[in-house]
């Protein structure tokens, strides 16, 4: 069994369950940290653990471009590469395509695009994304779909979905012919040699004969119709988990949650259902109540950079002024280890310094908030009560 | 009691002992992070305290400028203001008055610098870095001094130690004026209020009734007749505990060598000794056979942010395209966290990556090495042993 998903409680949309996957089971509804290149920025692996997350994400666009798939196969995959026991879920690599290249050429065979790194030439198809996928040995990998841009009209969105469905049969077609080559199913030499060492470093292999899941991505654009049309082509083709995605692209917050409910509806029941890239707290307990299971988002590790921070009174801007001499914790109701330790006036000193603890401890800090905030969700849902969105 | 030092064992002119300060007990010979604005830079305190950390460094001239004395005293002192229960010292703010000012006016009443930061004009007097260091609240202060620069011709040599003989007798005065106005000493205020939940945060309260302790500085340059007259001058006023600055200023390593040595026969046997600012592991290995305490240095933390870490089998460069694919750990022999669970290849990759942990990783290496061998100096002191640099 490479993935299985069982629901426990359900309370109106909402359901808890668990996703079991070769590398750890998984409470849902889950948010995923995001871990572009094999790293959630500026927090170790063991810290990540005692908060609790149970999945993180890796972007397969920055990984291929550094270090490349062959490096992370040869270190044993994302897992032995980054030393991470748990599971891990890369994107299909077209989001970040999209959203960084504009001198992108897309045709049906792929997308051509150029390496935001040095401007090297490089070339996604659905083979070679998923080639590159299966190299980096994630728990759950992602067809390659064409996000649609925001806005656009009505022949493109159809023609952007419609490529989408073609992609997914063949990303699907490739992984079943090649999902045997996951790293940890490639006998001893799989996690890493060259180092007499490296034997002692990080034993992780999952049962052998277990494979990575393809999940197929739902897109058309903002057009109900379409939608419903994308998710009954993609499940068609049949996946064992299906995403949402194309969402968050600049439209108003109001269209995305009517987008979302509306393509629920069309997603099987018995299955995992993924939102791409959302959202903000709020935004999070809302989508978890309408039935969505899996969550990722840049928001909270990205915010925490900019020294914006979430707390259960709401947002708190520790760069302000105000909190320069306030000897209180961040927040009162977090039992996260920042907010444990430290003040809201040395959380502020370090921001206004410079200083690097700034973003680990601020990073650390909104991953538990989010966390926790699943957790909350999770309950309440078991208990059957109304969750609130603060 | 403020201070107390025991001697437990010696080999040679080496001896192993025990340093108690108001907030910790301190095994030396020691190595002392340096956290200059109240942050080993990149290492959360928990892994400090993991780490076996027992007393931290922090500079009075970067403190005094951001946050600014008066925020940290309010928020009980450096103690409280950064959640550390340990111990910590700060350095007199001279030697950074020196070596960041090409503008700095020098009289006999103190030193007029500006700011890094802003360009601002400050002074810093003996007693002034005395009031600083009071409101900071460390549990070891350092006498306003100043470091001679190399080369120094003899005349100026001679007059730049006498000048920080008087700074010394004028930082003795003004401190123990003023001792009793340390913040931990400051009643139920103490700790910071604007916050109704700042009771929760962190009691650290040591004795009451205990002080700081100020220790003196011996100057001289390069000539080993002024420093005996330094350190006889010093002496006579009268310190807990005695340091041996203006070394590792551009000589030549043998000559910090001669200078640490004769300096070293010249202070008080059953006092602290205390070399500043050095030095490489094979160096505080020597110092410590030395007869030397405590030592310092930003070596470990800021060569870990470029990349050079310490191993037991000689430097390594992580950045080096040789290590991209070495399953490794960095360190076979090393216990520490980052050597127990990551390979060369992540690290060698995060660094490449610019990520920032990167930045905590090796950090949290190269400190867990400092603090071993350190270890291993106590160790081989007691038990008699010759201990080896490498």
């Amino acid at each position: 069994m490479s993935i299985s998903f069982h629901i426990d409680c359900t309370r109106g949309q909402g359901r808890t369950g668990r996703l079991f996957t070769p590398h750890a089971e998984i409470e849902t509804p889950v948010f995923m940290p995001v871990g572009t290149v094999a790293s959630v920025k500026g927090v170790p692996q063991d810290t990540l653990e005692e908060l609790g997350a149970q999945i993180i994400l890796g972007n397969t666009y920055h990984l291929y471009l550094r270090p490349g798939v062959s490096t992370v196969r040869k270190l044993g995959g994302l897992h032995g590469f980054m030393a991470w026991r748990r599971a891990i879920l890369t994107d299909s690599g077209g989001f970040q395509v999209f959203s960084l290249n504009e001198l992108r050429k897309v045709t049906e065979e792929g997308v051509t695009f150029r390496s935001h790194l040095d401007g090297s030439s490089h070339f996604f198809s659905p083979e070679s994304a998923m080639e590159a996928q299966i190299g980096l040995g994630a728990d759950i990998i992602m067809a390659f779909d064409e996000c649609t841009e925001y806005p656009a009209d009505a022949a493109r969105a159809r023609a952007s979905m419609e490529m989408t469905a073609r992609w997914a049969a063949r990303s699907k077609k490739y992984f079943e012919e090649h999902k045997n080559e996951v790293p940890w199913n490639q006998g001893p030499g799989a996690r890493g040699q060259g180092s007499e060492a490296s034997v002692n470093l990080w034993p992780l292999t999952p049962d052998p004969s277990s494979t990575q899941s393809l999940f197929g991505i739902v897109q058309g654009g903002m057009d109900r119709a379409l939608r419903k049309e994308s998710a009954e082509r993609t499940i068609e083709i049949g996946f064992p988990g299906y995403a949402i995605g194309g969402l968050s692209v600049g439209e108003p917050r109001e269209l995305t949650r009517e987008i979302v409910e509306s393509t629920l509806e069309h997603l099987p029941k018995d299955q995992p259902r993924y939102l791409m890239g959302v959202g903000t707290p709020e935004e999070i307990v809302e989508y978890a109540n309408l039935g969505v299971d899996m969550m990722d988002c840049v928001l909270p590790t990205r915010a925490a950079r900019h020294g914006l921070l979430f707390t259960s009174e709401g947002k708190v801007s520790i760069k302000q002024a105000r909190y320069a001499q306030d000897a209180g914790p961040l927040d009162a109701n977090c039992g996260c280890r920042v907010c444990q330790r430290y003040s809201r006036a040395y959380l502020r000193h370090l921001y206004a310094s410079n200083e690097v603890l700034a973003q680990v401890l601020n990073t650390i800090h909104n991953l538990s908030f989010y966390l926790d905030t699943m957790r909350r969700v999770r309950h309440s849902i078991s208990l059957g009560e109304e969750s609130h969105s603060f």
